[in-house]
């Protein structure tokens, strides 16, 4: 079975939520159940059931999920079970944001290069690791250190002709923060980060 | 009929998405297609018909949508057809960056006050606009200004608890930059915005 095909897209962003829940429910014991799990992120037990099931068996009927066990599996379902490395492509307000930001480390995903090409953020240091270089050696940064994936904090405007220089240079995954759609091939893994869609789904159920 | 019950919340949150396409498609013409929305999108025509038809009519069969009727409708469908005020809690690197994007306001949401605990931050200006004031000062704010919505970009630690006042003092939807799941009541509106969870799910395409 090739599993990226069969799973539904929709199921397989749930899982990063789950392993979230599941580090938290961890600290009160060793197992946890779908009736735990959904009222902890508000799906029902039998969405949970039928998510998971979608890759495997990993509890029993009456016994409920072994925690430890459920979330390696999610992480190698994921292939987060190893370190990532990627390049942040634009350090602007947002770069130098993400740059400060311990979290992807902390979860494994490594920013091992930034790039800009104003001239006077390049040779800058932040956050006493990662030093900003020059656009121009984009490509050679990424092949140097075969980077599958990037974010980018781009302009609006520059973000569509960047993505694809990306993509040509070896790139398969975009962490894209520019409020525009990018248009790319299909099998460039695409996410967007845009506080705007967020805010336009609020306020549908507010007033 | 309850809008709000009865169209599932994942059609709901494809409706910025539509918005977004029609504002660039509105370059090329008057007029679009589900076929050519779900082609800009990466979803089916049918996809795009089946949610579009959840609430109205909107296209005829054989001349497709009008792109401004159709902006419109979902403008008014979303309750984005009218400016929202909001307030900005915390004010570090990612509330930084928030203040000096513009994205916020051209969309007609507006950041009307933004509060921090740290004694050095409160009274700084950012962006010729935006005063940082006491966190003393949040139920004041967002009961005189009458503010339904909350940025939350507090550290991890604090994120429950300050979200917990914020529904309190009257907020009902919340954007969070936190990497925490929030537990506050049915009725409080969250989004999540969490560069981790989107690059986990980036990586299960990947290898």
């Amino acid at each position: 079975m090739d599993k990226k095909k069969e799973i539904p897209d929709i199921i397989v962003a749930r899982l990063p939520l789950y392993l979230r829940a599941l580090n938290i429910l961890r600290e009160k014991g060793n197992t946890t159940n779908s009736k735990e799990l959904g009222e902890f992120l508000g799906f029902s037990a039998a969405q949970i059931r039928k998510d998971l099931s979608q890759f495997g068996e990993f509890g029993k009927q009456g016994t409920g999920y072994n925690i430890e066990f459920l979330s390696r599996q999610i992480e190698t379902i994921l292939n987060i079970d190893d370190d990532w490395k990627m390049i942040l492509v634009g350090c602007g307000n947002i770069g130098h944001a993400i740059m400060n930001y311990s979290g992807f480390s902390r979860n494994r995903f490594h920013i091992v290069a930034a790039v800009d090409s104003n001239p006077e953020l390049v040779g800058k240091t932040v956050n006493d690791v990662i030093g900003i270089r020059s656009i121009d050696d984009l490509q050679q940064i990424i092949q140097t250190e075969g980077i599958q994936i990037a974010m980018l904090t781009v302009p609006a405007a520059e973000a569509q002709k960047m993505a694809e220089k990306l993509v040509e240079y070896g790139i398969k995954g975009i962490l894209s923060y520019a409020p525009v759609l990018l248009n790319l091939p299909d099998d460039i893994q695409i996410e967007y980060i845009d506080p705007v869609l967020s805010l336009q789904h609020i306020t549908y159920y507010l007033k």
